[in-house]
C-alpha cells in the first residue's frame, strides 16, 4: 500500500498550494519537492483562488497568522472545497491565542478538510474549543501514554466523525484515524522536535499524499506519517559526531528524497486500532 | 571576460536591495554573500527608498506578490531609475494569476528595467500579456528544444528591443539577449530544479553581478547565469549517496562561495548566436 | 559561571517571543532550539498579546521592518515590560532609513529593554539620534580598534545607563556593558560575516539566556555573546575544502547545539574593563 501510495506522487508530481507562516516555509518548499510534489506559496486574497485553482489540493498552516492572511485562507479553502480539492490544516499554536483558537474554529465551520493535524494540546483545543496548548509544543499534562492511548483514539475516531476530516494527532506515537478506522505510528525520533517545522513539514507531505491519492484520504496520510517518521529515523541514523540540528534538518529532507516504496514498506512500524 | 567580472563583484561588495518572497529569501542573502555582495531586503513602503538610496542595485521578485508590497515595488523602482542603478525583475509565477500578470504588466509600464528573467512561460506570459504558466514552473508545452530554440531566440530579442532589457529566458538551456547579440548558456544540472529557489537565487546573482559591472550589464547577466549553472554542476558533482536535495541546496552555495574566476573560465558552456 | 548560565538555559527551556524579520527567522528559530530553548514566532497585533504572556522573553528585531508589526513591537514589549519578562531589541539598519531610525528611537522610549545588541554603527545611531549606517553592516568608519576602544567603551557604558539595558557593540571585539561593569569578548571569526543572520541569532541567544538568567541579566548575555563567538570559531574549525557559507552556517548551529559548558568556560576569550 505505502509504496503504490509513494510512487502515486512521484509519478503525478501535484502542485500544492501552501498558505503558511513565514518560520519555516522553505523546508516546507524543498520537502515538498523531495517527496516528488511542487510548492506554490500565495496568501494575498487576490491571488488565492486563481492559485489555488491551478493546484491539487491546499495547506492551510496558521503558524504566523496574521490578519492580512486570514481572509485569504477562507477564500482559498472555499475555492479548493468548490473544485474537490484536498485540504490539509495544521492549527499550529491553536489555544495559545484567542486569535489563532478563533480563526481556526472559523476554519472548520465553513472549510471542509480532507485532514486535520496536530498535537494532543492542538486538536484538543479544536474539538473543546479552548485549551491548555503552551505556545506550538503540546502541553506536558496531555502526553499521549499506553494508558490514555485508547481514551485518546476514541476521542480522536470522534472529532474525525464530527468534522469528516481525518485526524493526526502527533507526538511519540501518532494516531490517525477517519473515525471508523484508527492506526498508531510508532516510527519517529525525538531529534525531529530539536528543529523548527517538522510538523509544518508532516503537513505539507500530506497535503502532497493526498492530492496524489484523492480516492485514498485517510491511507495517503497514514503513508506520509510513516515517510516522516521513518525519514527522522534515517536522518538520526545518518548522524556523526559533530552534527547537531542544522545537519539533521538537510538530513531529514535529504532522506525524504531518496526514500524507495521497498523501504518504506519495511520501516513502517504501526498498530492497527 | 568572465573571470574579470566576477573579480569585479567580489571587489565592489556591491549592497543589493531586495524585494522578493519570504520561501526562498534567506537562500537569496546567502548566494549574494557567496558571490561577494552583500544583501539587504526591505518591502515597506516608507522604508524601500531610503534603502534602495543606499544600495547598488535593485531586485524584485513577485513570488509571494502581496498588495502590501506592490506599491512599494513600484517606488524603489522609480528611485533606482532615478538614480541610475540597475534593477532585475523576476517575474515568478506571472500568468498563473491576474494579480501577477497585471503587477508584472504594470512593473514593465512604470520602471526600466535592467534585466528579466524568467522561464519560458513567464517571459512569454510578459510578452503576450497573457499565459499557459501552471504554477512556477513552465509549462511542458513550451520547453524549448534544439528545433525551437531559433524561433525563441528572435522572440527574445525582440521582446529586449521592446523593453531596453537584458532577456534570461532560464530552462534546460538559458537564452540571454540585449537585442543585438545572444547566447546560449549549456551550464546547470536537472537536481537544480529540485530545490526551490533556484531561479529566484540567479536574480539575486544577477543584480549583484550588474550593479558592480553597470557598463557591461549583458556581459555580466550572460556571466551570472554561467556562475549559477557552472555551480549547480559542481554541487551536484559533490553529492554522495545518502544526499538529497537539501544537501545540494547547500552545495551549490558553498560553490558560489568557492568559485574562483579560472575555473568560470574553464567551465562556462555557451555557444553565441 | 559561563557553564551554569548555559545549564539554566537546558534546563529551563524557556519559551521565546519572536517578532522578527523573514530573512533570518528560520535560523532563529533552529539556534534557539540548539541552544535549548524554544522559538515562537508572532507579529500580527491581535495575536502578540497572548503569546508574549506565555513566554518567558521577547526579542524584537527590526531587519524587515513594516508597518503592520510596529505595532505588535509596542504592544508585545509592553505586554512584556508589565509581565517583568526580559525585552532585547535588535535594532537592524538603524540609521538607513527614517523608518528604522524613528521606530527604534520610540521604541526606547516606550519599552524597557534588558538588552540591546547591534553594531558600532547601529548603536551609535540609537545614542545619537542620527547615523552612518550603510545598509546592514557597520560603516567602515566606525571600526572599533585597539585604539579606540576606550572610548567605545565608555560610550556604551554611557548609553547602558541613559538606557537601563545591557549594551552589546557587536563587532571583530564584542563589547558588553551594563553601565557598571563592561568586558571585551574575543571569541568569533570573520567567516560569521559571509553567512546572513548571525546577528539575528545573536539577539535570540541573548533573549533566551537572558530569560533563563533573569537575576543576571549582564552575565547571561556576556555568557551568549561567547558562545556564538566561540561555536563561529568551532563551525571554522570544522570546514572542509569543498565547504563555504551555507555549510558554515549548518555547523554554526549544529555548534550551539553540542556545545557543553566545560568548552565554553575553555574556549570563552574575554578581557574585563
Amino acid at each position: 500500500m505505502f509504496k503504490n501510495i509513494l510512487e502515486n506522487v512521484r509519478n503525478k508530481f501535484p502542485l500544492i498550494h501552501n498558505i503558511t507562516n513565514y518560520v519555516t516555509v522553505n523546508d516546507c518548499a524543498n520537502i515538498l519537492l523531495a517527496c516528488g510534489s511542487s510548492p506554490i506559496m500565495s496568501d494575498d486574497l487576490d491571488d488565492v483562488v486563481d492559485i489555488t485553482s491551478i493546484c491539487g489540493g491546499l495547506n492551510i498552516n496558521i503558524g504566523t497568522l496574521n490578519k492580512n492572511t486570514i481572509p485569504s485562507m477562507f477564500a482559498a479553502g472555499k475555492k479548493a472545497n468548490e473544485l474537490s480539492h484536498p485540504v490539509v490544516l495544521d492549527p499550529v499554536g491553536v489555544g495559545a491565542s484567542t486569535l489563532r483558537t478563533e480563526t481556526a474554529k472559523n476554519l472548520l465551520k465553513e472549510i471542509k478538510f480532507s485532514v486535520i493535524k496536530g498535537n494532543i494540546s492542538e486538536i484538543k483545543t479544536l474539538a473543546f474549543g479552548s485549551g491548555t496548548t503552551k505556545g506550538v509544543d503540546a502541553d506536558v499534562a496531555d502526553t499521549v501514554t499506553s494508558e490514555t492511548l485508547p481514551g485518546v483514539v476514541a476521542f480522536a475516531k470522534k472529532f474525525a466523525k464530527e468534522t469528516g476530516a481525518v485526524i493526526v494527532i502527533t507526538g511519540a506515537t501518532d494516531i490517525i484515524t477517519d473515525s471508523a478506522k484508527a492506526i498508531a505510528v510508532r516510527n519517529g525520533h525525538p531529534m525531529m522536535s530539536k528543529i523548527t517545522g517538522t510538523g509544518c513539514m508532516l503537513s505539507a507531505l500530506i497535503a502532497a499524499f493526498v492530492a496524489s491519492n484523492s480516492d485514498n484520504i485517510y491511507e495517503a496520510t497514514v503513508t506520509a506519517v510513516c515517510v516522516m517518521g521513518l525519514c527522522g529515523e534515517k536522518a538520526f541514523a545518518r548522524m556523526k559526531k559533530e552534527d547537531g540540528n542544522a545537519s539533521f534538518r538537510n538530513y531529514l529532507i535529504d532522506s525524504v528524497y531518496n526514500l524507495d516504496g521497498e523501504s518504506l514498506e519495511r520501516g513502517a512500524k504501526y498498530e492497527i486500532y
